[in-house]
């Protein structure tokens, strides 16, 4: 049911241009159009996703925008044609006063498609990654500032108090999770575990290299962990990042630096011709080729988590005639809004961990120091409390017992 | 139960140097050892891979060499230790005469190691190509001519009228198959059809690519249509290969020579973004790649047919991540002695094609005009009576009927 709603005043996070500071401004959301939902963001994560765009996407046209996409938070309003979604102001006498939680996503599901209908595919038609020219493509936003346009950012935009994000690249999800934790699952989360267990698919006893160890890497690890692989080579040049791979699950650590041969000779004498399944999250071809290099022939599966486009991955034909696979997945293969609730169900379970990953707790307003700290390569996930976190909670959870 | 037996003396084909004509030389060949088949060569194929270790492969110490790797023939005798495989010498008054029927095998199948016991994988760590140090690798033979030792190629060595073959690479098949016809099924049919149904696991109803029509490329076609694909776009720069394309089911032809933008976009046009499934048939990089590229974003799968080795296959990250998979086989990814005498039923039973693809029958004599005849790409696959087939043929009709 449609809920009438105002423009909103609020803070967010604007980057004006490329390569300078974001600046904490008082902007306007508009109400939610038809399929539209308004978020009132609770917590976010910063990925090197919103640092590309930044400092090195430098698209035309892509700026002033409003950047973030691992966001959790509340539905404040929906726009017509949005029923799956309620707001805490249409209680009726049959229902308690409630507030669905969500997490907005980059990747759409419209359940329409022929991507959506295809059980192989988690890609959709519909969303603003389609062909950037969609319903809330980086055109268009409820966002102005200052009487300017603000863009939206991968459909998501969580480095604001308030969003709006169309309904099909909105996960509904359990009140009872801690949006501070859970909104990790907008991205790097999901991307690293997902590549494990649903592209790779990897197999109980099987082994596993996980090259890199940023979040995705420890996720992928955490994946591997997950689907019961005996043996889960953690591979990094920084050794530092070895100890926290073990709580994810790792067994064996290579660093490649301390090695004068092939990591993929390395690899294959530690089990006996190749691991099962690799996993590249990185982002550098040379890396993606030591990949698939290091599985064993026959059946190893290599894929491609890490991204980059500025040139081509490559390898001898034969490494595939001898019967390996490369793969690739954009969000871990997830479908985003059946996966996602899936995902913060395992951890609300204890079967996905997710504060491990956790190293600052911040105010938007420190949103600075946030990127600037990533670009530095200190640690995984930086949370932002977008919201005054206590009050929300509290509200809720006031609601619900 | 292994059988007594002699030195025999025979004609084979002996190629003693790269890039000269073969020679029709009288040679012996030793009698079978322990898990060893003496096969009395019926008739055999012709094959580029052959042409490859002739003129290109220049193998150090490759010569003097039986090429030959396409062939059926019958049982003459056994080593010890081979019990499933009878010669006609053997008959007992619970059996009536007979000779079992054999193609033998460039891959083996000793159905022990852990490649054999892994349903995913057709490797093999027991055949000369695991590491080509096992038994019957290049260097062991049963042959000599002249005083001197001839190499066996591949395990096989089909140009001579016996070879003498490792009981894990021959397949047994129905003694009623025409062993001039289902000789073809020792390599190149078996490799372009399993490609489609094994590898890349074409689904009824879906649309396909094969990139070269040499004899793998209208094998892998012959399996696309077998698997039920309802468009099979046929694509080669020879436009007189389409004819023979439609006869194994290619409903949609494309020559690349006409087009004046990417194949990958021109079949992108044809199929509304790309086809489920893509075969490389040709062993180009630049197809490969443009294979890749040709298949829907989501869930399409290439698979890499055609051999080279001479640089690197390579692609954009985005090909993969955005959903498609890389593979490739060998041997269409057959367990060969599980899978020939499938593939052989599969013809008695009408279900694949194997005559049309015969374009010349000469005899063992005339080797060198075939030879010359597929290096000018003169079609597609020559078969070679080895031995005189009308008297060999009765003699086996005469036992079973």
């Amino acid at each position: 049911m449609a809920t009438a709603s105002k423009v909103i005043k609020c803070k967010a996070a604007v980057a004006w241009e490329p390569n300078k500071p974001l600046v904490i401004e008082e902007i306007e959301v508009a109400p939610p159009q038809a399929n539209e939902i308004r978020i009132k963001m609770v917590a976010t994560g910063v990925c090197h996703t919103d640092l590309y765009h930044l400092f090195e996407g430098m698209h035309e046209g892509g700026f002033p925008v409003v950047l973030g996409h691992e966001g959790a938070g509340i539905v404040e309003s929906v726009g017509p044609g949005v029923t799956e979604y309620q707001t805490g102001h249409c209680a009726t006498s049959f229902s308690f006063l409630q507030r669905d939680t969500v997490i907005p996503l980059f990747l759409s599901q419209c359940k329409e498609c022929r991507f959506c209908k295809n059980p192989k595919s988690n890609h959709c038609e519909k969303g603003w990654i389609a062909d950037r020219q969609g319903e809330m493509s980086p055109a268009e936003s409820r966002f102005t500032c200052k009487g300017k346009k603000l863009l939206q950012f991968v459909g998501t935009s969580t480095f604001s108090e308030y969003t709006v994000v169309n309904q099909m690249a909105v996960a509904k999800i359990d009140p009872a999770a801690p949006l501070d934790k859970v909104c990790l699952l907008g991205c790097g989360i999901c991307t690293g575990f997902g590549a494990a267990v649903n592209v790779a698919q990897v197999e109980p006893g099987s082994t596993c290299a996980v090259f890199g160890l940023g979040a995705v890497g420890l996720a992928a690890v955490m994946g591997c962990h997950f689907a019961g692989a005996k043996k889960i080579i953690a591979v990094d040049i920084n050794p530092e990042k070895f100890e926290m791979a073990k709580v994810f699950g790792a067994t064996d650590f290579v660093n490649p630096k301390d090695r004068s041969k092939p990591i993929s000779e390395v690899i294959a004498e530690m089990t006996n011709g190749g691991v099962d399944f690799s996993l590249e999250c990185v982002g550098s071809v040379g890396v993606m080729r030591s990949a698939l290099e290091s599985c064993v022939k026959g059946w190893g599966v290599s894929v491609i988590v890490g991204w980059t486009d500025l040139c081509d991955f490559a390898a001898r034909p034969i490494q595939l005639i001898a019967g390996r696979t490369w793969k690739g997945a954009l969000f871990g293969g997830f479908k985003s809004r059946d996966g996602v609730p899936q995902m913060v169900q395992s951890y609300m379970d204890k079967k996905v961990k997710l504060d491990e990953f956790i190293t600052h707790n911040m105010p938007l307003a420190q949103v600075n120091d946030a990127i600037e700290l990533m670009k530095n390569g200190k640690w995984y996930i930086y949370i932002l409390y977008v919201y005054i976190i206590e009050d929300l909670q509290t509200e809720l959870y006031k609601d619900k017992h």
